[in-house]
């Protein structure tokens, strides 16, 4: 952090790449993460009950998903990336506005995404999805 | 990942000082964690509405914990560590026994440390706990 024009250009980098998974994600493209993802991945999400670990495991984990997500819009609120050398540390609270027979609800997300630099590339190293505490 | 002996030697770096982390806070000592947490710590956990950032704002979290945290024993399951550089993702399943009147009841988490070396010496740069998927 000590480099702020060297985090703003990593963040410039990551970010888009971010939207552009979660764009594809929410049209239920289950590939969208995988593809950004680097071969030694780890994995946490609310539908975990242990780590996963590697590329395979996870798109082993997201094929029951397939055509069954649809998130009409999201809002990213206040990504932050902490860049040093070649791994950046990308965090943001993600609200997933999800159409159902009674309107859009809302799902609240805690979200880390560890990117690292391979030849000039920057893919997902580990990542952790968790809900918000609710505050109603 | 590459370099498997340079990711060990961090591994046996960074999974000690994390265990002294856990062994202090499961005391009830809530400076535990930000003794070596990093000016610039970004946390998530299950307590949170949203991102906290900032070693003071972590401070000030934990401070209404004083005296209330009280963990018999914990399980650190399949500690692993990404070493890229001067970073590391470590990741783990925590299952703490927590004593109770009704005996020790278990809590379970996924948790993320992101370790940074800052002139020789780690220290956490990012955090994220939350629930294991209850297999019950």
């Amino acid at each position: 952090m000590k480099n702020t024009q060297e985090n703003e250009r990593i963040s410039a980098d990551i970010i888009p790449l971010e939207r552009a998974a979660l764009d594809r994600w929410g049209k239920g493209d289950i590939t969208a993460f995988t593809d950004i993802s680097a071969e030694e991945v780890t994995y946490f999400d609310t539908d975990t009950e242990r780590r996963v670990d590697g590329l395979e495991a996870l798109k082993q984990l997201y094929l029951p998903r397939a055509g069954k997500i649809k998130i009409e819009r999201y809002d990213m609120l206040n990504p932050r990336v902490q860049a040093h050398g070649n791994t950046a540390v990308l965090t943001f609270n993600l609200i997933d506005h999800i159409p159902t027979s009674e309107g859009l609800i809302e799902e609240q997300w805690n979200a880390t995404e560890v990117y690292c630099r391979f030849n000039g590339q920057w893919k997902i190293i580990h990542t952790h999805w968790s809900h918000m505490r609710s505050t109603s």
